[in-house]
C-alpha cells in the first residue's frame, strides 16, 4: 500500500464508532486485584481479536488470570509480537467525578473531550484505539500488513507474576516473530515524546541480623534496655554492616567487585544523551521529586549518563524494634533493611547476590541473612532496529523529535522479550495522550488540542507505524 | 518502745480486718490511662490518711492526676517521706482468672491464699499493708515512732510527668526529712531479697537525618527509587552517621569523651559485686532474656561491674522509607533512629546530648536532629546510711542476706531524693511476695508458705524497719 490516504479517511469517517468501541471496552470492569470482571473482560478481549479474523484465539491457564493468545497470520513477511494487558488497577475509595466504569465523555481542559475510566490511560483505552486501527486497515486492505502475535495478560497490576511461565509455554511461537510492538498513546501533556531503549534489571532483597543467627544479643525477644551494658545488639551490627556497603556518601557502592560488568555508555548512548541533555530540564524533576540538589552536585549530560548507566543500592527501608510513638526500652532481637540493587546492561542478580554474600563473610558478617525478594536482569533494544525506526520515522513524519533515553532509571521485564532466548526488538510508541493512572479520574484525550493528538490521529499513528515497519 | 511483741500479736489478732481492708483499697479501681475512678480512689487515700491522724491531708494540683500529701508529726525526733503511687495498669483485653477490682482470694500453688487484682502487686495491696502496720502500732502505742510526710502519686503508670513540680512544690518540706522510705513487699519468688542502692540515668531521644534538613535527597516525600543513581539517601546518611557513634561491636561508644565523668565503682561498691557474684547465677538472665553470651564473652564480676557502671548508648528502634510487606522501589526521604543513653554516676543529661551533638557536628551531621524525648541524671544512696541499715538490720533479724546491688541496670527517676536539693537517703524493703504487675492475674500472697512471708508476717517486717530507723 502505497497511499494510506484510504485507511485514515476511514478512521475519520467513523470516529464515533471508535469512540463507542473504547468506551464498550473500559465499561467492562477487570480489576486483578479483587478479580472483579477478570473473566468477562477476558471473553470481550477474544471477541474483538475473532473480529480481526485471528486464527487462533484462546485463553491462556499458566497460574493466576488467563493470558489470551491470539494469532493474526496472512503471510505477510514480517511478524510482530503486541504485548497488552486487560487487567486494570482498583478504584475503592477514590473519588472520581464520573463513575470509572461508565467512560464518560467529559470536557477537561485544556482538552475538549476526554474519556474519564479506569483503565483509559492504562492501557485499555488506548489498546482498543490500536485495534480500531488494525480494523480500519482491515475494512480498506483486506489484510494486515504484517503477522501479528497478539499476547495480553491479565496480571500486570500485580506484578506479571506469571508473564515468564508464558513466554517459556510460547517460546517456539515467538521465536518466529520479527519483533515486540505496543501501539499506545505515548505523548506528554505538552505533546512531546520520549522514547526508552532500555531498562535498568532489579534485585530486591532484605538484610536481616538476628540475635538468633548471630547467636548473641536477645535471640526471640526484645529485651530491657538496661540489659544493653552485657548484650550485644543485632541492630547495631546491621548499622556497622551496612556502613561497609558504601562510601560515607550513601552513592559509591563499596561491595568488592559491584561495578565490574557494569557496562560503560556507548558512543551511540553518549551521542543520543548529548541531544538529550539540550531538551532535558532537570529543574522539573527537582520540583516533582523535592530535590534541591543531585548527588555530587551533577547536571548537565554527567547528570543523565550518571542516572541511566549508574547501578545503584538503594535502601527502600530499614526496621528495628520500637517504631511507634513515645518511648520503648527496649533492646530489639532483630534488625531489618530492605535494598533494591538497579542492575545496568552487563550485570546480573546472580552476581549481585554473590558479590553481596561474599562481601558480608569477608567483613566477619556471615550470619547476617540475605533474603531475595525477587528480581530480574537489565535489557536493551538497538535505535538502530528496524522497529524502533519504523517508529521513531512515524514520530519525525509528524514533526515530533523525541526524547531518545538509551535506558531508563526503572525497571519491567524487558529482558522476556529483548534478551536471550528471544532476543527481539521491542518498542513502544504512538501517538495520543492520557494520564491519571493509578488515580481517580484517569483520562484519554478523545480530541486532540493542537498539541497532543486526539483519537484520529493516534490510530493513524499506529497505522504509519506498522507500515513503516512493513517497508523498512 | 523495747518490745515489739505487742503489735505483733495486734498485727496477727487482726489479720482478717487486714485482709479486708488490702482487699478495699483494691476493689477500688484508679487506672490513669483512662481515668477510671482516680478521684474516688484519692478520696479513700485521704480517708486512710485521716484514719491515721494525720495532721494535714490534702489534694495537690500541680497538672495532671492531683498527688496526695499527708502529714503525720508528733514531734519525734525522725521524719521520713514516704513514697506511693495510688494509680494502676489499665485491665483491657487481658484475661482474668477472676474480675481485676474484686480481689478475689485465690489458691495459687504454692501459695495456699494470694489475693488477685489489679495494683496486688503494683502496688496498692503492699501498701494497704504498710498502712495497716502503721494502724497497728498505733493501736498498741498511741503514736508512730517516726514523722512521716506521705507523698502519693496519681501518675506512676505515665511516667511520673508531674512527681518534679510537686517535689518542687514541696520542697521546703521535704527537706526536714531524714529519708525517704518505701515499705512494700520485696521477696522474689525463692523468698530472696535484692536491694538496690542506685540507678542509673537515662537520656531518650531521637536522631533524624531528612532531606529537608540536609538540602539533599528528597525533601518532602519518599520518591521513586530509581532517582537513587542521582539522588542523596538521608537514610544512608543516617546510618554511616550511626556508625561513627559507636565501635563496630555496637557496645563501645566512641561520642568523644562519653566516659570522662562516667565514676568508676569505688572500693565498697567492688566489694559488694565480689559478695553478689557468688550468689549470682547469670545463667538464670540468660534464660530470661534468651541470651547465649554476654558481650565480649564476659562473666562472674567482670559482667556485673560491666552491667551495673558502663554507661550505655542502646538503639530502641530505627525506621525509615518502607516498612510493611512486600516490596516499594522508594527512596525514602527521611530516617530515624530512637536512642536511649543511660547514664552511671558522675554523668548528666546535659553532658551527654553536648557531646553527642559535638561528635555530630564534628563528623560532618549538623543537619542530623537530636530530638530529646525525655532523660533525668543518675541516683544512689549509701549502704551506710542509717536508713538502709535499719532494712538491711530487718532482713538479718529474719535471716536473710540480701543481695545488695550497688547500682539497678535500669532507671527511675530516683535523683528527685537522692540528688540536689534533697539529698536524702532512700530504701525501699520489707518482706512479703506479690507477682504479675503488668499482666493478667496479677497478685498479692496473703498466706505465706515458709519461703515467703504472708500479710502478717509482712506488715511485723515494716513495724520493724520503721523501729529499727528510729532506734538507729
Amino acid at each position: 500500500m502505497k497511499d494510506r490516504k484510504a485507511v485514515y479517511e476511514y478512521i475519520e469517517d467513523h470516529e464515533a464508532e471508535h469512540i463507542a468501541r473504547v468506551q464498550e471496552y473500559l465499561r467492562q470492569p477487570s480489576i486483578s486485584a479483587d478479580g472483579t470482571g477478570m473473566s468477562d473482560c477476558s471473553q470481550l478481549l477474544q471477541e474483538y481479536y475473532r473480529e480481526l479474523g485471528c486464527q487462533e484465539v484462546t485463553e491462556v491457564d499458566v497460574g493466576g488470570y488467563p493470558f489470551v493468545w491470539a494469532v493474526y497470520s496472512r503471510g505477510a513477511p514480517k511478524t510482530i509480537i503486541n504485548y497488552s494487558m486487560y487487567d486494570v488497577q482498583p478504584v475503592e475509595g477514590e473519588a472520581w467525578s464520573s463513575p470509572p466504569f461508565e467512560a464518560c465523555l467529559q470536557k477537561r481542559p485544556p482538552f475538549e473531550r476526554v474519556i474519564v475510566a479506569r483503565g483509559a490511560h492504562n492501557s485499555k483505552g488506548g489498546y482498543r484505539m490500536w485495534l480500531n486501527a488494525l480494523q480500519s486497515i482491515l475494512a480498506v486492505e483486506g489484510k494486515l500488513p504484517v503477522n501479528i502475535y497478539f499476547t495480553a495478560e491479565g496480571e500486570e497490576e500485580l506484578g506479571s507474576p506469571h508473564l515468564p511461565a508464558f513466554i517459556d509455554r510460547y517460546l517456539s511461537r515467538l521465536q518466529e516473530a520479527d519483533g515486540v510492538l505496543s501501539c499506545i498513546p505515548c505523548q506528554q501533556h505538552d505533546g512531546g515524546i520520549r522514547l526508552t531503549l532500555g531498562v535498568k534489571g532489579i534485585y530486591e532483597f532484605r538484610l536481616e541480623c538476628s540475635g538468633e543467627r548471630w547467636g548473641r544479643g536477645p535471640e526471640k525477644h526484645d529485651v530491657h534496655s538496661s540489659m544493653k551494658a552485657i548484650a550485644d545488639s543485632p541492630v547495631w551490627r546491621l548499622i556497622h554492616a551496612l556502613s561497609t556497603l558504601t562510601a560515607p556518601d550513601g552513592n559509591r557502592v563499596l561491595v568488592e567487585g559491584f561495578y565490574d560488568n557494569a557496562a560503560s555508555p556507548t558512543s551511540e548512548d553518549l551521542e543520543l544523551i548529548r541531544d538529550l541533555s539540550s531538551q532535558f530540564d532537570s529543574s522539573v524533576w527537582q520540583r516533582t521529586h523535592d530535590i534541591q540538589r543531585w548527588a555530587d552536585d551533577l547536571s548537565g549530560q554527567d547528570l543523565l549518563v550518571r542516572f541511566m548507566f549508574s547501578p545503584t543500592l538503594n535502601i527502600q527501608g530499614i526496621w528495628g524494634g520500637h517504631t511507634g510513638a513515645g518511648s520503648k526500652t527496649v533492646l530489639p532481637h532483630k534488625g531489618v533493611c530492605q535494598i533494591d540493587v538497579r542492575l545496568v546492561p552487563g550485570m546480573t542478580v546472580e552476581e549481585v547476590h554473590e558479590k553481596l554474600r561474599a562481601h558480608l563473610d569477608r567483613h566477619g558478617y556471615g550470619d547476617i541473612a540475605i533474603l531475595p525478594l525477587g528480581g530480574y536482569p537489565p535489557a536493551r533494544t538497538s535505535l538502530k532496529t528496524k522497529l524502533v525506526q519504523a517508529v521513531v520515522q512515524m514520530y519525525r513524519d509528524h514533526e515530533i523529535t523525541p526524547q531518545i533515553w538509551p535506558l531508563s532509571g526503572g525497571s519491567w521485564p524487558m529482558y522476556l522479550y529483548c534478551e536471550k532466548p528471544l532476543r527481539l526488538p521491542y518498542c513502544a510508541g504512538g501517538l495520543g495522550h492520557g494520564g491519571g493512572a493509578h488515580s481517580p479520574d484517569e483520562y484519554l484525550v478523545i480530541e486532540g488540542n493542537g498539541v497532543v493528538a486526539g483519537l484520529v490521529e493516534a490510530e493513524k499513528s499506529y497505522v504509519d507505524i506498522l507500515y513503516n515497519f512493513m517497508d523498512a
